[in-house]
């Protein structure tokens, strides 16, 4: 399994992503589902993937290769929603490649991607693209994208991330999102990729890998599971008022 | 869809089911899930139940029809361990009366159940019974069961519950694993059915219905929601060592 945030904010971007793969319990293994393309000054972009390795890397090296499609690659894309329909080519051609023999395998096209950047002239931009190549973009309403294992993570974005959370804030609460995924869930792990990218500076200086030696990964874990049970701790006690079955708060003046 | 979570602790039960019903967006309906069979005070049980609603009604039926299963039913069994068998016999049952029709049907034999309860004589006991009606039970080191749309509160029952919680930080976990799931999946919703029960005093008197208008779980949903935010604001700020492409803490002092 796989678990990856990507977030469109005000002030940037932020994307999150785990290393594990995992074919059945006794197949694990550490591959990077993080890419960063950046040659000029002039743009960047992130990709993050889940689904199928095989699929998803032969999408990465199309892209790499500079692969035109109707004259267009991420080079030279005229903007961030150009060179996201150059990804979904990319996945469409890996399609094409290798639909029928994955078909004869029984094996499901299982490619899902977050893409985004920024190009010069443009604010930054994120997309989801499927497995069909087609994609949806965020908005202020929704500026985040999850992919893989998005459950056990979603509860934490719903509640702190809004389009002009700042962009520290912001990376905190992706990493109590993976934190919390990892806890839950076997098959996704550590080392973390993480890149935060301050819009308009056109600068990626802010690209790390965490791994469990991370102190200050390690900090947040620790303050977030303590300070997780504390505010339940704090949370007024129920007290019941038996017959009437019913729940109140044990002291009035605390009612919110 | 459905979220029902158990918990078999050191001082007693905790149940905790939602009441929605859907198939498909623009069939939601509201059934109970959760229901208490007691008669006399040497025992009581609750069942809750998450997958076909036409199953796991007729399970309850059958159960409160007191139908016997090689001489034993809900009344009689010994312990709550030969309950437990009693509804995966129910389930059997049912399975062996509908199995034939919904496969022409193409629908699944879909029953997932949370039982658990006191028999005099006994601690309290909680199962996690499958369609195919066999069962598994809790340990102390995993008290909880959950049934149902299970991920999105799974993190913070992960990082609270422990065998020797107080059912009342117990009762609050639920509560927030319940809220966090309705935030973030519109197929579970108010409102909720909870039993708190105390061990071996075999009397149900904390059962009660939580709807919209519940003071408790909104003070509870508001104090959650503003803390988590809280919490994350007072983890300290990531400061970024550019080139040397790690992250620590802003202040080496805080570090755990």
């Amino acid at each position: 399994m796989t678990y990856c945030i990507g977030l469109c904010l005000d002030q940037g971007l932020v994307f999150l992503a785990d290393t594990r793969t995992n074919a059945g319990v006794d197949q694990i293994g550490t591959f990077r589902k993080l890419s960063i393309f950046q040659k000029d000054k002039d743009r960047f972009f992130v990709l993050m993937s889940s689904g199928n390795l095989a699929i998803t890397q032969a999408v990465k090296e199309i892209l790499l290769q500079g692969e035109l499609f109707d004259g267009i690659n991420l080079w030279n894309a005229k903007s961030s929603h150009e060179a996201a329909t150059v990804v979904g080519c990319a996945v469409k051609k890996v399609r094409e490649h290798d639909h029928e023999a994955l078909q004869k395998s029984g094996i499901e096209f299982n490619c899902n991607l977050i893409f985004g950047g920024q190009v010069k002239g443009e604010k930054p931009r994120l997309f989801n693209i499927y497995a069909a190549g087609n994609f949806i973009e965020t908005t202020p309403e929704t500026p985040y994208f999850q992919i893989g294992e998005s459950k056990y993570g979603k509860p934490i974005l719903d509640r702190v991330i809004r389009f002009n959370t700042p962009l520290n804030l912001a990376t905190k609460c992706v990493l109590i999102s993976m934190d919390s995924t990892i806890k839950s869930n076997i098959s996704v792990g550590l080392p973390l990729d993480l890149v935060v990218y301050d819009k308009d500076t056109f600068k990626l200086d802010r690209v790390i890998t965490i791994d469990e030696d991370n102190p200050y990964f390690e900090m947040m874990r620790g303050i977030w599971g303590d300070k997780l049970k504390e505010v339940a701790l704090s949370i007024p006690e129920p007290s019941w008022n038996g017959s009437k079955k019913t729940i109140s708060i044990q002291s009035p003046s605390k009612r919110l």
